[in-house]
């Protein structure tokens, strides 16, 4: 794309560098702050320029936080005894916004994956390990996406956890709700049939 | 949504104030940027810092420019017996990207629009009658958008510049490169076929 201006440059390709924003998108964000008067756009930089110096990892179950520990783990509505596992803080936003769990959570921060060079010491599974030991979760509940590096890490983490009074499940895996059958996939619908459930009223 | 951290909330609203960017895609993009290292996220706020703070436009075409005259209109390489009169910035780099036209342009910063309350008085109007008033410019091509609008502009400033020895034309409307006839609107076709041209190989 040829720019009249090296300023505009740097910064439609500071845009492009972000995930899914491309040339032509950026050059629109970027045209966009141009007109945008001076103040807003020096309070869209300091909320990021903030975010970034002062966003903290909750102590307790590594979910980003204001301070050391988070609002969930200091919350007293939450059940303490229930500890929904996940990969990353983004799936503690889509558990949360069903209004389905009141337990805690705990932030593995990725799934074991031999491929990308994940192993089970990058991730958070000691502080897990150490958070069961403590005796007061009866319930942890593994919501990890149902892939093959998924299992494995529940697998293993079930493994380490093998000696603690703790009882693990997976969140159910089937059809979608409002899905096709005709259009699952038949590893899905097959586990469905499998793991069928009473039907009850 | 709900963001345990306020931090990351001020920052997933700052993007969502940005055209085409809704809550889910400004989530992705600040998690992206919590997980990027600080002197990145530091360059990328500089990047708009420095263009808002430093960019200028052009005295003579208003383009926008890192100098007080801009590249296009400094380059001895370009025609300057022709001007080519667009809305804003982003059409001189669509224009520039064909690669076509080798000859000056005129940003008016918008067209007459008495719905939106937009005057000719508000657009760059006056500059661009000094412009031909000095003499050197043989021919106009106004690339307005081919609608009420844009015609209204196109005759107000063909008005203004009727004593003047210059040439006005303006860019081929019909039907696109590649298009389907069966798909173009009626106005478009019917005045594509008005405005037929000799057929030479």
């Amino acid at each position: 794309m040829n720019l009249s201006s090296k300023l505009l440059e740097d910064t439609v390709n500071a845009f492009s560098r972000l995930p899914g924003i491309g040339k032509k998108t950026a050059l629109r964000l970027a045209l966009h702050l141009l007109q945008t008067n001076t103040d807003e756009v020096a309070d869209f930089c300091e909320a990021i320029i903030k975010m970034k110096e002062n966003i903290q990892f909750c102590q307790h179950c590594h979910n980003i936080s204001d301070d050391t520990s988070c609002t969930i783990c200091l919350s007293p509505k939450r059940n303490q005894s229930i500890i929904c596992v996940v990969e990353g803080i983004k799936e503690i936003m889509a558990i949360e916004n069903t209004g389905q769990f009141n337990g805690l959570y705990h932030v593995l921060g990725g799934i074991i994956s031999p491929i990308e060079g994940i192993g089970p010491e990058s991730l958070n599974i000691d502080s897990l390990v150490r958070r069961i030991e403590s005796g007061r979760v009866k319930e942890l509940i593994m919501a990890i996406s149902p892939t093959i590096e998924g299992d494995t890490t529940i697998f293993y983490i079930s493994k380490q956890l093998q000696d603690q009074n703790v009882n693990i499940s997976t969140i159910a895996r089937g059809v979608s709700f409002g899905g096709d059958l005709e259009y699952a996939d038949e590893f899905t619908l097959g586990r469905s049939i499998v793991s069928r459930v009473k039907y009850d009223q």
